[in-house]
């Protein structure tokens, strides 16, 4: 018989995924009652005065964390990242436009296939041939003439892929998935157009879909007959609030927020303990005199999903299930590009990449 | 200055509104590490061991307090009912076809306006001259020859008016918008097709909307190049984990369905429950010597959302004011009808309708 335990392990997860244990306990100490509410925050009105500060405190702690002004505009939606798959070609890519994507990993296929319902989109880039292990460079990125954005993603969380600087595409504006990164390194926001993110892999529980955009490109979404929760227009003139929002999870993602801020000291300082501790796993990586082999080159490799082989299928099984008994949780990779994956978002202590690393050493030495 | 005080009132918010205190106790102490699970709820896969047997059980749950067998799908979605406002007529009402529309308050209104986006719409009754205070009866709903669905809103929250009985259109294949009185009663699901309901009103926290459908009605899902996020197809098929669904929510979902079930012991009893809190709140109106006045016909009564108006609207806001300060909060009614609204959903307590009969009286007295 196993017992349940109540012991957090080191949680690899690709998403969701972990969060700040101070943010977590504070969820945890108010959960009866929201300080001054009467009510848990998962029972009050979202057009309540216990509620309505924590929407213009989420909004205003993002646009400062990524130093942007009162013309860009913050969005809390729902259903994920896929649904602005759709929205974004729906509300943008009009009858008689066409929109550039770049094509490098599992996530920006699937944007693909969406926009391709709606309308003319030219693949400017395709990284499947190369299995989806770098990211274009600035001059692999050029726009077709008349496109309407260039839609890229900064970080693929399958493949383990992200851009190593922001791609500059001049007056096309840019539209970025940055789901799987968001928030972990300052972004040249000169350089975007619409960034969106899904929170559940860096800034909080699943069910929100955070967007950050110049309200001069909001300005510019038309689509005819769309349903209603799909037009930007809906919420941008309601503020998020069109109908009920996920309270809670704009909650959290408030408190996340504010812990990037006051804690971790903003995002260079965020960013700085990302590069720290994913330095620490591709060097594992890197000497292990190529028993480890990482998926993305060294030009591309992300800070957040660090992608890696090892010398065959059984020993990946044998790796992982060692692993866990070490309390090193979630380290599989997706079934698409195989061996491990080590997700390491902002949220995962230090500790816990040590711990992997010690391990990767052990085993190698033990199933070299 | 005002003190953040953790003193829970009694809440009568429409919607996200009062969740059984048992629930947020359990959720309360399993926050930090859900048992088993080695990490927060809020911070585990999808796809891992310890959240699948959660969704499963919740699609359990609901299909036993519902009494319907496999031949049904339970689907957790996101976007609110709005959103299904639109998925309906967007799968079902493909070219060529029309369906019928109940009207019988704000949200039947806003369900209307999504489905003439798609196609043709029949309304086949409209209550709005007589300012919503009744729903249709029986031989009031003819459906149109051909019709696709009937589309009905068991319960209209703003107005607070809902069927004495659950509508019978033989053949014709009904649709529902449950959203405001979610399991709050038995419902004789022979007569319906498909059933849906944002969670936040009676059934857990915002960012969860619930479809129990019969496989045999969702198998006719049309529609071309939808959005992938808007088929149903997309969902049944990934059985709700086509991309990452509201996990949190899923979960305190499922402790509410538990709740329904050990605690209270299933929707008989459930709607026992209501309808002794509700004819207490409905014998103040009626004993008031028309003092307070119900906006619904005595034999449209909603048992979830009890609307009353006071001689004057002064007294009115005298009247939101006073219960405040007697910790009855919540009590504003909607804009749109005006008065007060007591949303008294399956967790809201009796001892908290007996404050407000009591306060009623007393204000009757004091200002009469």
């Amino acid at each position: 018989m196993t017992v349940a335990t109540t012991e957090r392990l080191f949680n690899f997860s690709a998403g969701p995924a972990v969060l700040p244990l101070p943010v977590l306990q504070q969820v945890q100490q108010e959960l009866l009652c929201l300080p001054g509410a009467g009510a848990s925050i998962l029972e009050i009105s979202h057009r309540g005065p216990a509620f309505e500060p924590i929407l213009a405190e989420a909004q205003a702690n993002l646009k400062k964390l990524l130093g942007v002004g009162d013309d860009w505009q913050v969005l809390f939606l729902q259903g994920g990242a896929t649904t602005q798959f759709s929205m974004v070609p729906m509300n943008f890519l009009t009858p008689g436009k066409s929109a550039d994507y770049i094509l490098c990993g599992a996530w920006s296929k699937k944007a693909i296939a969406e926009a391709r319902k709606v309308g003319a989109v030219n693949v400017v880039w395709d990284g499947s041939s190369e299995k989806f292990t770098r990211m274009p460079r600035q001059s692999e990125m050029r726009a077709t003439s008349g496109t309407i954005y260039m839609h890229t993603t900064s970080n693929e969380t399958i493949e383990g892929v992200c851009f190593a600087e922001d791609p500059d595409l001049g007056e096309v504006p840019v539209v970025c998935d940055t789901s799987s990164d968001f928030l972990s390194r300052p972004l040249d926001m000169s350089r975007y157009s619409f960034i969106y993110a899904g929170a559940q892999k860096n800034v909080g529980p699943a069910g929100c879909t955070l967007v950050v955009a110049r309200k001069e490109f909001l300005a510019r979404a038309g689509g005819e007959k769309l349903p209603v929760m799909l037009e930007y227009k809906t919420h941008v003139e309601n503020d998020s609030m069109y109908n009920t929002p996920p309270t809670f999870a704009i909650y959290v993602i408030n408190l996340v927020l504010r812990w990037l801020l006051n804690d971790v000291g903003g995002l260079e300082a965020m960013h700085r303990r990302n590069l720290e501790k994913s330095k620490l796993l591709y060097n594992a990586i890197d000497g292990s005199e190529g028993y480890y082999r990482g998926h993305a080159r060294s030009d591309s490799r992300s800070l957040m999903n660090v992608t890696f082989r090892l010398p065959s299928e059984e020993l990946e099984k044998k790796f992982a299930k060692e692993a866990e008994a070490r309390k090193l949780d979630g380290l599989k990779g997706h079934r698409s590009v195989g061996g491990m994956r080590a997700s390491i978002y902002n949220a995962f202590p230090i500790e816990g990449v040590q711990a992997l690393v010690t391990f990767m050493d052990e085993f190698r030495k033990a199933n070299g």
